[in-house]
């Protein structure tokens, strides 16, 4: 966030947020944003490259923090205890705004393949840096690819039930994020 | 494939791949594609919705022959054992052409991350498909998502083996998709 412009960043994602859920991300352009948010259109390109960018906002701050709760949790951590370091550090970063437009952004993505295909790419992006992250710790690929995998659904899964589920419970992202990535552990012993 | 025109689809998907390859992705036109096939444009457009479809043709005949492979998978097989009854059945509609069309394929996604967008968003479909052919046999849910991720990353981790490899090499598609699944399955032991 430039210090210019205290906000503007989240002030931009609420709003499109907003938009897409009344009129459509097809018909939501980034002058309507702007507006709403009660910024420029040069603002909103100094945040974002397009509409689609603003859904997958922090992307990379997510890839980093994941990486980094990887790379510096203990040596005799195993693969999935590192990668629940991630996603504890990850789920730092998200507070109540993202609590809140959680459900709505599902919404808005459901409706939009477009949406959808970037969504899926960031996907991607997050099991990309998850098993690197692990490779750099010697696990061996298959079972750094494998627990990337696992990383990202854990943290899918787990921000779904923190944003859909009641507002006043107190456990945050990083409860529900691991309690997914031990019920995906333990599905494992049930696959063969 | 119409019955008008036997091939056309086939001839479309290797001229679009051989121009990408040649000149990129964004500087493709739906003409040239046509051209180089020798068919027009509106054969084109019988055929895929636009450029982009070409590169994920056959997801939805992938997707049906994953499901009732898993459909069909003796009542005795275990989740992943369902799975691979699905990547067997998917992998004997791969032939020749899809062996020597993978590598420039990759290649061309590789270079467009408007590809890479629905690429990603191909293999969320193959998972889906899988999950829900599992949860119809009865398997716990996040046991058949954790089967649905397993079975998506060991075909494409089996396509990349067997397209890369050695062409002379006999072992078809299957091999190297179960293959890729039993290296998951035993690399479940040392996630934690």
């Amino acid at each position: 966030m430039a210090r210019w412009q205290p906000g503007a960043r989240e002030r931009l994602v609420v709003a499109a947020v907003d938009l897409f859920t009344e009129q459509g991300y097809d018909a939501t352009t980034v002058a309507q944003i702007a507006e709403r948010a009660g910024v420029t259109k040069s603002t909103f390109f100094r945040h974002f490259s397009d509409k689609r960018e603003l859904l997958v906002a922090g992307q990379d701050t997510l890839s980093t923090l994941l990486a980094e709760g990887i790379a510096e949790a203990p040596a005799s951590a195993s693969p999935l205890e590192a990668v629940a370091a991630g996603l504890e550090r990850a789920s730092s970063a998200m507070g109540p705004t993202n609590r809140e437009l959680g459900p709505r952004i599902q919404a808005a993505v459901a409706a939009s393949t477009e949406l959808q295909e970037r969504d899926a790419l960031k996907s991607v992006g997050l099991a990309s840096a998850m098993t690197t992250a692990l490779l750099d710790r010697g696990v061996p690929a298959t079972t750094a690819h494998l627990a990337g995998e696992l990383g990202v659904l854990a943290f899918k899964q787990g921000y779904a039930r923190w944003s859909d589920g009641d507002r006043d419970e107190a456990d945050g992202l990083a409860h529900h994020a691991l309690a997914a990535l031990e019920d995906l552990r333990a599905a494992t012993a049930s696959l063969h």
